[in-house]
């Protein structure tokens, strides 16, 4: 990889999302060679996706450039590439563009889609967890109308103009949400030759309830706000298949559709040349001891969304949220300088500083320790602590900019095809290639 | 294309273009039927692709969605659809979403890259007229400068930090600035292991000046501007092939380069059908007389790039610009309603405002018809006539907070590779000499 030798040890970070960015800033001229790789140039900031996929934000904002968050760490690489293998014998990271020697290893690879082995759902639905995707995502719902405004059979215009969601995480909700809005403000005045009360948005959970990593209060608050926002909401429905037109669910139900939107599941983006017992199965994460450090290695370390760190509180890992991976990238960085150092290093604790999801205009829930609250309050919470969140100053007076306009004018005017996303059905290629 | 049948004429607008847009907006609820047709469902602010191509705009904030503009105008149609003929006789647009009966049409095609029919050019360089091209050249740059912190040879190395622009119009003069300032205030930090004043800016030029449209001083400046950016200004020289690796010209000049990008022609985008006395042969343009009539057509009408309408100032037609569209879309816009109700139209008449361009930060050159200026207040005058000619206020604001913000700070934050470029010339690099 063309990295110079340097007197200092070797830390070599696999992913630049919110635990790979957190630890890079805390080796920052710690004495340490850190080379940090990622397969995009940029940090994600991924809460926000689903705003890019239904126009209401452009791709840069939420993006960040990684080389910028490094620009002036002494000793500091960042590498465009895609990690395939690691060599744990001989302290290799094996890359698309070369070997790399560690002295540190940590992986922050994130999550991925789970489709639970299902390929046929794989290949039709769509996945909204990079940018590229949420770009397919929007192009393609635009696509959609476009195309339903052409076709005279009534049957196969419903198609186009049904969207099923799959999972009723923040994710889907806030998706779901964000398309009731889109089809009262936007596409009514868009498409007026399209009868868009014929517009249906379907939400599909496995369990008796959204949003189910939060309190039943606002589970059910939720619920509410999209009832009103007309999202059909089908629960304990689990989705067997989908074949690129119709969506088969473990009961009789069925949903015709040009578009799935498949947010039911997560599992760890893991690398593969770990040894099987630091694997947790079916999750694919990888197993952590309190210090992050992958079990079975001295020098691996996990952190993010891949590390299942099994605690009383969290018997499975901790939630695969953006608060623990930052936590951990935090910590894990100060441990790893005192590792070096021969200092001993601290057990993580997460501090669970409340979670929240937005359901749209005027419409959120917050989840604090002890205190909940929803409505319009909520709302402004959920957008401060967003904006705030964002790296980069200009990225967050962009976003606060596009939210004053889309919330005072009701508009989303980044419905633009700027890609055109061919349906996988048509071809064979991924949507990351497009 | 689905389009309901109506008691008024209809008129068939292709291309929504500066033209187009133009004419739309004065076809607004006048008792006609309109149809306009795209091959893109945005508006694209041409004049500031290379910002979007350099990383100091995102692509949305200069495009504009077209069922937005037309939103509430009457029997009213958009159409997303490539034309691919029209057929006269039986008056009908033939597209790719089916055929469309027209009573008056309006050709606002506007114009595509010429590369005077060098095939292996337009095989190898990259172009930049539109806004998934600009996206292309982003990610190309920035690819090219990923890869070479990885090789090791020099002279591959120096292939992929060479730029060589193409024609030193205000696109290939604002590009090549725009391209010098980030070797300057980014590249040299976000690539600190390279050697970044081996990074070439090469513009070429077949003529003996830059800017060959406006003003000598316009020109004299603009040149010694570029020459102050560090570009270098190769005039006279004209350009004979290039094969992915090697730019071959009409003198003993080469240039080894991974990136060409071609600004050096435009040619009319042309729509099959039209008699053949009708074109103007190598320019491809529609021959139209002072009602922007096309020649030997009674309700076929062409405005902006397209049309060439031979007058004495300008025998060759109109400059292929903002300018002469914008007022041919709003000239006709008033003739066809007009000539539909029998009263006699109008002559056009340019009026010619001016032009400018801009070679970087306080930068500019403007002509007036009769005064001559250029520097600081120039490159303001620059910035807000092009802000304020943006479509709506959003990207109006959005667009100056990034002008502000990268000219305070320096900076271009767009430098993210959203959707990768693969250059065929990549397969070059096998893994070995990475």
């Amino acid at each position: 990889m063309n990295i110079p030798t340097s007197n200092h040890p070797r830390v070599v970070i696999i992913g630049a999302g919110f635990a790979g960015i957190a630890i890079a800033k805390k080796l920052r001229n710690k004495n340490l060679q850190v080379v940090l790789l990622d397969k995009h140039n940029y940090h994600t900031f991924q809460p926000l996706l689903y705003q890019v996929a239904t126009g209401g934000l452009e791709a840069g904002s939420i993006a960040y450039p990684i080389r910028k968050v490094i620009q002036e760490y002494k000793d500091f690489y960042f590498r465009l590439t895609s990690v395939k293998e690691i060599d744990t014998v001989n302290q290799k990271v094996i890359s698309e563009i070369g070997d790399l020697h560690y002295d540190y290893l940590v992986i922050a690879t994130g999550s991925k889609t789970n489709y639970f082995g299902n390929k046929e759902i794989e290949r039709n639905a769509m996945s909204m967890k990079t940018i590229p995707q949420s770009l397919n995502i929007r192009s393609l719902i635009l696509e959609n109308f476009e195309q339903a405004v052409l076709v005279k059979d009534e049957a196969e215009r419903n198609l186009l103009i049904n969207f099923v969601l799959v999972g009723a995480g923040p994710t889907g909700v806030e998706l779901a949400g964000a398309l009731a809005e889109m089809k009262k403000a936007i596409l009514q005045k868009d498409y007026p030759d399209l009868d868009i009360d014929k517009m249906q948005i379907n939400l599909i959970q496995s369990g008796d309830r959204v949003l189910n990593t939060m309190s039943e209060k606002s589970s059910a608050e939720a619920e509410q706000f999209l009832l009103d926002l007309g999202v059909k909401i089908w629960k304990n429905v689990r989705v067997t298949n989908y074949d690129g037109k119709t969506v088969t669910t473990n009961s009789d139900l069925v949903f015709d559709t040009a578009t799935v939107i498949w947010t039911a599941g997560v599992q760890g983006a893991k690398v593969a040349g770990l040894n099987a017992k630091s694997l947790v199965e079916k999750v694919e994460r990888i197993r952590v001891n309190q210090y992050n450090q992958v079990v079975g290695y001295e020098n691996i370390f996990a952190i993010g969304d891949i590390a299942s760190m099994e605690t009383e509180l969290f018997p499975q890992g901790h939630p695969m949220m953006a608060q623990p991976a930052i936590q951990q990238g935090v910590l894990l960085g100060e441990n790893l300088v005192n590792l070096i150092q021969n200092k001993p290093m601290k057990a993580f604790e997460y501090n669970d500083r409340g979670s929240m999801a937005t359901i749209g205009r005027n419409l959120a829930v917050v989840d604090l320790p002890n205190y909940h609250f929803s409505g319009i309050f909520a709302w402004f919470v959920w957008m401060f602590v967003h904006l705030f969140s964002l790296i980069g100053f200009k990225n967050k007076a962009v976003v606060f900019l596009n939210w004053v306009y889309n919330y005072i004018r009701l508009d989303r005017e980044g419905r633009l095809i700027v890609r055109p996303f061919k349906k996988r059905s048509f071809t064979t290629f991924t949507s990351d290639e497009i």
